[in-house]
């Protein structure tokens, strides 16, 4: 039915690339963009070319960060720069900044070795990382992928090239057991498993 | 966190906006945006902008037209202009249309009545339904609203409106019944009962 809207099909044509609109949606999307008054469209399009100039991706930890200020993690004096916690995406970077408990630094690998997706370790960040830690002011790094195959394969491959660059540093993983306020009997066996061969002094 | 990215918590503020992005799925459209090369934000806004200027609603139906090109179901010879059907917005207009088994007309009411929201009928295009009618080509009308309190609330106040209106017009309103596919045990007591007091000739 858009071959008598082909105006509006070439912007929902747009919308499909952008990730996390299902179909249905996208109409709703497109419907506000279409009711959006002239100078709000002029103030969305100013600001989206305003960030494509400002923002970048730093080249140590490869978190977005604005030209002018540099980036937040690495250039901060109040962060501990030999803590580093490596994630797959900027995504899982705030949900661990959004817990306010860890004031160490960062480095985003932008994804995680997946083969069949034709990901491999040269289209990571990795190598960056390796040559990060051997400048020596790194002590820990912490493998804070997600817990799928490619996470946990990714965790591994990066364990093992930190391990075989024969620095001495601390390489850890996030904890594994039971999330706060949850009860047993709601958790599967697998979980509670490793609840209780990791269990920790009270 | 965003204290350190001025420029990005200003995009966001923008996404927030945008119906159906829920917070998470926010950073990944965000990141979609960063990711975008200069060319292409350019073209982003250039069909926002030309949307802007070429698409606004039907003054006799309330759908989306492009107005070189005049509504495709007001002005469409091939449709049966006696025929309209009622929806809530676009989106469930665009569902009847993509039956291919409708070819009336439509009337997009923009919304239901929700006093609770402040939506009251003249929020509506309840009135230039009721005008509509009058011009004498209207033969009948179908209220396609959901059935949801707010929407069966709206088809009954117009129903009742266009009785009142004194017009010889047929008002008829969706068939309810067992969804097809469906197999009775899966069903709801109520849609099951709606399914056999509206039974009809084999």
């Amino acid at each position: 039915m858009f071959r008598d809207l082909p105006v509006l099909a070439r912007l929902l044509q747009h919308l499909q690339r952008i990730p996390y609109l299902a179909s249905k949606n996208m109409y709703h999307v497109a419907e506000y963009f279409l009711r959006l008054k002239p100078d709000q469209v002029e103030q969305l399009c100013a600001i989206l070319l305003e960030v494509k100039q400002k923002v970048g991706l730093c080249n140590q930890c490869f978190a977005w960060q604005e030209y002018a200020r540099g980036c937040m993690f690495c250039l901060s004096s109040k962060r501990d720069q030999s803590l580093v916690c490596v994630v797959e995406t900027w995504q899982e970077l705030l949900c661990i900044e959004k817990t306010n408990g860890y004031n160490g630094v960062y480095h985003v690998l932008g994804g995680v070795i997946s083969p069949l997706d034709g990901i491999g370790p040269e289209d990571l960040t990795i190598k960056q990382l390796i040559s990060r830690v051997d400048n020596g002011i790194v002590l820990e790094v912490v493998l804070a992928t997600n817990q799928t195959p490619e996470g946990e394969a990714t965790a591994a491959f990066i364990a093992s090239k930190l391990a075989g660059a024969g620095k001495d540093i601390k390489i850890s993983c996030l904890a594994r057991g039971l999330p706060v306020g949850s009860s047993l009997d709601t958790m599967d066996r697998v979980t509670v498993y490793k609840a209780l061969s990791e269990r920790r002094p009270f």
